[in-house]
């Protein structure tokens, strides 16, 4: 069939050509963006008086018309026009006529397909901050309800040191925080307006592209026509902060599994967020927190594409940019879909808060405390930590813990220690006591929370 | 809605939890392996006479008229029934009754959609590999016409010594001959049914896994059903091999882009292999080469993408590993895709001799037979090679090349340099000469044809 | 050998284990900050009162003896020592005897590494974004001398339109920028302590964070011990900006080798960023653009390990964080250098301004003017771009360019085609009639470097 | 400094340019390798008459002197001499004269290297062969002690059914069995000897690569000399084998790592491979596994890396290839270090019996046995998967497991259970009933260990 551009081809591209070069099939979902910058486009050049009046009047016209189709999914593309933009400008012309054509006047597919992307990433963006701030909030409501539910802490997957449950969450809270920081920076870098660059070297008629950004919403324009259109920085932005998050996601998620196992038993999932086995009738499997640990890979991997098919092009658009779209949909979709199911999965788990008290009753994560005591009382930390594991290989070798074992025994490893030792080594103590700024105590773990609380509201 | 699976649970998940979880969107696209799997499970259970023989017919008929309409395109999957094993199963049992729930005797859906995925991935990969041989005889064919073509051969992308067009073609039927090769060694791996592994330990049923595997064709049987359900390593060699083809295309490509630039002007695509510009009326671009350039990065990023979902997994199967199916269907069409476009580009092109002749006159890519031919005078290479750049300096500075010299001028730098230098520094001579196994030398050339014949024969 | 963890063992690892796990071998490289870092900690606990003043005074004398044979280069380190805190802190030992052993009061290694890193970092970005503004000063001067140097503007490698060179340059200029302010936004997310987490839960040592954080210059503390010592955030996401940065400068490296080369020559490299080759005395080969290109690379797969490392890890430290430090060093180096080898190269190659001008007399790069001339008397966008496009097949088909066609020939195609057409098609016109905001015409180009320079000041 | 390559430079790059670019700072690894190529190549030099006798004399005794001094370790090397071809040849010339020149004859640097890397990686790769097979018959080892060792098997980390303990351990020997064909068959790759490539044309000197391969031990030569200096295919093969490899041992690594918390206990690591904390004096941390499960992703990070330096390259040798070698080192050395540590990590772990058959008395992973146990009675099997999940759901809500429920409690949700159900139910029952092919059955077990021994010796 007859290109839109082709006037100086004498042959045409068999089908399965085209549709191996075409983006129809995954641009589509750029149409309302695509019609928005249009609307603009041809706004400003009727302000600037590039076209006249009825013209622009006529193909607003068919533009709004288009609008309309397209909310109700009335739109039908097709490969043979390749693109959305050729899609949308062929439906414009079959519309209202040759005058549609005059729509593409200073413009170029390059700074259009930019602008489609901009105005779709900015519009996303601020939906996930959107989703990671009602994750926080969930988390934060979660955390206020077990300040004083004490937990194994670990540090090697090994019992570390007892905390509260709510500190280990909230670490949580804190790397979305960053995430969060990280996407709204990334808005100054999305919110740039590309249209007007042109193929790539701007255009002779004399547009006014600060009109065309106020338009559509931009607060800047890019300084550098070439820049403009082979700019993909933003993209691969939004998808390292996304990798980013979904390290986070990912870390939690392998908790969230592990929790829920026989052995751990910490946290029991609502059905809801659970599934069964077609085979084993008793399984209630963590599938959604094993599904987005494994989409950390998806995410990592539109990455690793984007950052590929930049690397070594030389300026300006390539074809190459066009494998863009489809890691960027695709992470907005994941990222979107992640933060959704993770919030439920949070927001409707039961804690198990007796099993997890037991368990700090019986490990060693209190051994730190011991160690503490005799360096506080003058021994130097080497010695202290030497002496404290010494005395829990004896209680291993006896198959009890610290504070089963006589003070008597313990003085033959120093006699530093003395019978107050066995107020120092409950859990709640062990907590209580590490109160220095930011840590486990629940003094800090309430400072923590009101500090967290303030950056929500 | 009732799970297949719900027996054991109170609550269900909203259908936006379902929607997150469920395959069917892309799984769909093992319809026909599933289908295919299931009929030689039925007909296996049959013959072991685990069912009876009525229950196997009715089942039987029952997934044949799944196939007729599979085939046609007319089944509707549902998100409700998550992925395609319970869509089909749920269609049987509607059509047959509850018999049609026999068929899930003695086999998990572990088992079953590892099944599907080695069918489906074993018969792609044979299309991949004739497509490998179709694109190499292509090359081979190209370069036949142009053994006697010389063109400047380059290193660091600068002239380095003039060559046989046909050697430089002929590189790149190598790397797919390897290419190849290594898709063909992985269809050993590939070629193995894990039908029977059940959930992750096998099954109590008397089962005959052989019978299954020759039912289906496979010559081997996983020998532990906690690896048989748990292991996507023939995924992942396939995205690793399908990574290195693209590498090779993206190199090719690379060239294609290179050489149709005004600047090189070596080749002329086919228009059936160009694109236009929507708003350059002269351009003429070498769309599919940068496209094909650019999906090396889809490729590699699916093979990060893998991965990473595998890294640090415990046995046997987790929901993570659903994570592995889009990315090799993905993988599968863009290889697909790439290699067919591509050895139509190559197919087509126009080789532009004169122009690549006309290049070798006008370069210094002679400069190393002036040093060959000192160092065969009895120089040490290291002073030949310093001799020869002293000369290539002079050129440059007079704006002349070598062949220009008089050999007075060229006997100041050394004696041992007479008349018969000119006929060395010809361009065809250079090439000729390079008579070592392997070289660009005219005869070598030839028998490096043969060879490359004799391996696609 | 003795542990300085190893009361609790009964058994000591072999060496080769010892040396697997052992990280001194590169954490040496923290040796300033790790001093820095003890010497803050022990002030603090000296002004807390949790030392004795004669303490901490033996502790500091001993920390700044080490600091000096530290930056003397002095310092001996031992795979038996496992990392460089433990091999400091046992040289401190040997130093001032059993006291030193107190300086771990109130610390454990986990926030002692993490601080360290966070030190490390702070310092390196700072470097870069100095180095970063250092080039883009050469830019922009390269970019001031060349404002009306005209030049063949591409997209897909063709010949597009008629740029100044300034132009093309600049757009680097903005790519920079970006890179630039992604680097120094992250340096809020450095700049934040983590010392005083200890293990994970904070401690029971009345110690001052804040003072801490004083001392060693950060403006903020960590508000969670246990997101303290397990956020590797910054360098991931110092690896992020780097990816990206190593990709601009990929594709900048690739312009430099394709304007290298005999067919483009539209620069020359200095001599003194350049290399010969072993064997062929004519070559100069763009050596360190080729080496930058491949660097990316390496920076990329550094970006994906550490991503890789992070997936799926509890809270909170895992020993598998140790692969944290390599990659990031790494890229330190590589990033550092490819600025500093990239700013020079530039700074002292020569553009050919004489064959870029003749470049664009000899291309169809102009024919968008015509179309652009047409669409201005009002012809539809469409047709003009059909009509100037058969306009171009008639000039190949005679072997001409645009302006070498006689004004019958054109008026052939469109009446609406005079004689100012050829004013119009001169590539001096092309450029300079692209006056859009951001667009290449010269006026343009001026504001843009005044803005640049703006900037930089 | 005067390079080499120097007679065309009218400058020299200054030091910090020539240590950018200076690969001597690693390439030194291949001073072996690069001496025993040299070797090879005068012998045939001389054998072929290109060289007189008395010169190749002189140059083998140089050689033979610099490899006395390379195994002392005695060479210095310099950045001035860039790269390890030119320090050696350098020293050769120092030490014998001019005549040391001669040695380059018919032979480039990009032959030369690529030779270097052919041999390197030919070697380490028998290691790493050898090491696997260690490990698998390590493993082996602790798989025949534990064949009637119960133990719970999961899927998504809930248990699933019970296994033979020896079953899961074996999994991991088959995951190791593709590996080492992978590496096998990657051989016939490496095993290609690039010599007499030349730069990358060949050369005009009547050279005898067949001698050369011959003497250097490969059995095949590249066909195409162009394609023999850019290839790097085979790193790339080794960088994925790699990866897989290390993908295996990660998740081995999760296992180790879990079944080492006081949650799971299922066995005790060794002291020599676990390690302690510089402040929690009870730690005993699986440091090893951790440290391994990270160490894949730097392996994934080196695939990453030289994908992305390949991507788009033309043909042939560009300096961007002068990246292959570090991520290639690095990548031998941690997956050898891996590799041994895994082995001595598994061979002395102590395996706690007595806990994982206590485990399988509590819990619901005899539940398949029971829906089996109603398919077998002729009930369709999602009808038994129903009855099943609900009397798993009475349990749950009584606190007690299936094999706690009364007959008639039984009976209420089918006739069709008996009192034989108690039998079914048995753990060492459900293990020794999954008979089929590969599955966990004691005597299918066996026959695996069996097959897998045969593959072994």
């Amino acid at each position: 069939m007859t290109k839109l551009w082709g006037g100086r081809f004498q042959k045409s591209a068999e089908a399965w050509v085209d549709e191996f070069g075409a983006s129809i099939g995954f641009d589509q979902q750029l149409v309302m963006e695509d019609i928005e910058g249009s609307i603009a486009h041809v706004t400003m050049l009727g302000a600037q008086g590039i076209l006249p009046a009825e013209d622009v009047e006529k193909i607003l016209g068919g533009l709004r018309e288009l609008n309309v189709k397209a909310e109700a999914g009335q739109l039908e593309f097709t490969v043979a026009n390749e693109d959305i933009h050729l899609n949308l400008e062929k439906m414009l012309i079959d519309l209202i006529g040759p005058v549609g054509g005059k729509l593409h006047t200073g413009r170029s597919r390059n700074d259009q397909v930019a602008t489609d992307m901009h105005l779709f990433l900015k519009k996303r963006v601020a939906e996930v901050i959107d989703l990671i701030e009602t994750f926080q909030a969930t988390i934060l409501e979660k955390a206020e309800q077990h300040v004083e539910t004490i937990a194994p802490g670990y540090t090697h997957l090994q019992r570390a040191q007892p905390i509260s449950f709510a500190h280990h969450l909230m670490a949580y809270f804190w790397m979305l925080e960053r995430d969060k920081q990280r996407f709204t920076e990334s808005v100054k870098r999305i919110d740039i307006l590309p249209l007007g660059a042109g193929a790539m070297a701007g255009t002779t008629f004399p547009i006014d592209r600060l009109k065309s950004a106020e338009l559509l919403g931009f607060s800047q324009v890019y300084q550098n026509s070439m820049d403009a259109v082979s700019d993909r920085d933003f993209i691969v932005e939004f998808l390292s902060n996304s990798s980013l998050m979904m390290a986070h996601l990912s870390r939690f998620a392998e908790e969230i599994i592990l929790w829920s196992t026989d052995e751990f038993k910490f946290i029991e999932l609502d059905d809801a967020f659970s599934t069964g086995s077609s085979i084993m009738p008793q399984k209630k499997n963590p599938d959604m927190a094993e599904l987005i640990r494994g989409k950390s890979g998806r995410v990592y991997g539109n990455l690793m594409g984007l950052l590929t098919v930049l690397k070594g092009t030389p300026l300006t658009y390539n074809k190459d940019m066009q494998e863009d779209k489809e890691g960027m949909f695709d992470t907005v979709q994941t990222v979107l879909g992640s933060l959704k199911i993770f919030e439920g999965m949070v927001r409707t788990m039961t804690i198990n808060t007796a099993r997890l008290e037991q368990a700090v009753q019986s490990d060693f994560s209190n051994a730190t405390e011991l160690a503490d005591y005799l360096a506080t009382k003058g021994m130097p930390f080497r010695e202290a930590h030497e002496v404290t594991g010494k005395l829990v290989f004896t209680c291993i070798q006896q198959g009890i813990y610290l504070l089963d074992l006589p003070l008597e025994e313990m003085k033959k490893e120093s006699e530093l220690i003395e019978a107050d030792i066995y107020d120092v080594l409950a859990p709640v103590a062990a907590v209580s006591r590490r109160n220095s700024l930011g840590g486990t105590g629940f003094e800090q773990v309430k400072i923590q929370l009101e500090a967290a609380k303030a950056l929500l509201s």
